[in-house]
């Protein structure tokens, strides 16, 4: 059968070590996984219980296109809780995840043909997502000596929006209250749509992160339950947009997705006053983050961007190789540990970097950090 | 802020029918929904029990993009259970309701600026969905001695695609096994992708619904656990595509929506061997359509759809009115009934039609059928 050009994305790299991972677990080898980009703790206790009683209560059928009011309510006094920022309920989006998010976003934001600017490395479905709406992707190389973010002056010409990701997921790295600001306003200088990755807010560890919303209201603001709430495979995010934006949203929403499901907004609307739980599981990440930053120096991965927040350190492998791919493959093999080579996030600079995650147990993180360390001694 | 030209989707017409019944019932009116497109059934028992199972068991993290293995297996054993079909597993797509099936087809089939043809009256949001990925629907107008289904020889020139559905909302309508055939051979001949929404399958009530894999496996199959299996608001349907298009919609499911969301999967698997409960929601429908048939009549409304499948009798009111919004208006006012205007399935001779659903319970059918011809009765 025909299919069009925009379908044809590209493959995920990480598949492969994904795929290579099983496979040695099949055959019955332990691997300690470094590559995932979630948390293996559950939604909160209190999330769950509260979908097993609406389960017994209604018929859990649509809910309204942006969301249950309850929870748009609550996700708006979550920005004054976590911000100071005063929110509109009536400018939250709920949504089926942050990929949800994206998709609406864009398609209210980009005619076809279009360029979106994204830095470089980023997360690799920003791209296929904007290929995939016959948007073009404009990669801005960005650099380690700026937290892997984008400077203002770095902005192509003749683009028509800009994503930015703070804290960023491959680096961790997030931008600080001036430089937020600088990116913002130099998008609204040039008319550029600004949208903001947020999915990574709440898990920080030293400072906290700003939101684009501290900023400006002109803004897309892109968050979910995903990571910090634990509630990956709910499929829930949300989003908040200017006011003159809400019924654009609300009609491509009807249309694209209907709504959110019902279940998970009913869980993600008591997750948000789990706080105890959340903070528990934040600790955790705070913990496996302090044996990763001890840890990796040790196994000769020194070059690495400023962790500030999410559960990811990107390091530069360049003086080890320009293959990231085939190293990624080589500790899988020799070391046992399944770590993401840096292609997905940058098709250029990639081949010389590697992104390790420490969402998992802390046990894991080191037994998986002494493997390491003892692989790549046996290796230089 | 900018906003796209795409995203400026219709409204929908209906939205304004909800919004007086609303306001109607906030000022103490018992109003009967006619209007409404969704079971008030939940979904079946054990599927509840299954995911409160779950949720005590496992993380409910992200599923593979394709959904659960299980689950795949379980779908493709339906098509043996209803039509006899014997189905590869590993065609089949689990996504976020019919609603993410649609955005995935057009995505994986069409480029920007192409045309898709579709029947009317159709579904409104295939029309929507189009315009936000760039492309152009081409409406075919359909006629009542065809169960408002098109013909072979009314798809357009230069369109890329057609969908159809059977059987139809608003109609009810369903194709022939020759009908249906005789389209998708014309399809094939002149290189259109075929796009058979089948979200109504299970809900007929003379013979069975046809589906396009017992024709042809070079098609695309949409079907969903919204209606028969009464999940509306869980968000969770499937596809069925060639062979050589798994590939292609993975990697595009993989980056717009990474996966189906878990919790609905997990009780979307529990519900299709629910059989007996569901049988008896249809026992209900059965009923209600008896009803229908014998009431809308005597109410006046006497020039319907063949009314075979789903749950909704579409009627053409030409000989009342040209203006079905405020027909619709009157009788929500007069008769308490909320009923749908044609005009979001067909944008031109919608002025003329109304849509009744009758998804609700038997009770409020009877005693929404006997408003109707009270009220109808005075104003002729």
């Amino acid at each position: 059968m025909r299919a069009s050009r925009r379908g044809s994305v590209d493959p995920f790299i990480v598949m492969d070590v994904l795929e290579a991972a099983r496979a040695a677990e099949a055959a019955g080898r332990r691997i300690v996984h470094m590559e995932i980009g979630q948390p293996s703790t559950p939604a909160p206790a209190a999330a769950r219980a509260a979908l097993a009683r609406a389960m017994e209560e209604g018929a859990l059928g649509y809910t309204v296109s942006l969301g249950l009011p309850a929870l748009r309510a609550r996700i708006a006094r979550l920005y004054g809780e976590w911000y100071g920022v005063d929110l509109d309920p009536a400018r939250v989006v709920v949504t089926a995840g942050s990929s949800g998010a994206f998709v609406l976003a864009f398609t209210a934001l980009f005619d076809a043909g279009e360029k979106v600017a994204l830095g470089e490395p980023g997360y690799p479905s920003y791209r296929q997502i904007l290929k995939a709406l016959s948007l073009q992707p404009v990669g801005i190389p960005t650099r380690l000596e700026d937290r892997y973010q984008p400077r203002p002056e770095d902005i192509p010409d003749d683009v028509a929006g800009l994503i930015v990701a703070s804290p960023a997921n491959p680096s961790g790295t997030m931008l600080s209250k001036p430089a937020l600001g600088a990116l913002i306003a130099e998008a609204h200088a040039r008319d550029i749509a600004f949208v903001s990755d947020e999915i990574y807010h709440g898990l920080h560890y030293e400072g906290r992160a700003v939101s684009a919303l501290e900023v400006s209201d002109d803004v897309y603001v892109i968050n979910s339950f995903s990571k910090y709430f634990s509630m990956t495979g709910w499929r829930v995010g949300w989003m908040v947009v200017p006011p003159d934006h809400v019924r654009l949203v609300e009609r491509l929403a009807q249309n694209m997705f209907i709504c959110p499901p019902h279940a998970s907004q009913i869980a993600a609307l008591a997750a948000l006053d789990c706080g105890e739980e959340l903070e528990g599981n934040r600790a955790v990440y705070a913990e496996n983050r302090r044996l990763m930053l001890e840890g990796l120096p040790k196994a000769g991965f020194t070059r690495i961007a400023p962790p500030d927040g999410a559960f990811y350190i990107y390091a530069d492998v360049s003086a080890m190789t320009d293959d990231s791919r085939a190293l990624a493959a080589e500790i899988l093999e020799g070391a046992g540990v399944a770590v993401t080579p840096g292609l997905d996030f940058d098709p250029v600079r990639g081949t010389r970097t590697l992104r390790f995650s420490y969402a998992g147990a802390t046990a894991d993180i080191r037994e998986g950090l002494e493997r390491l360390a003892r692989f790549m001694a046996t290796r230089s």
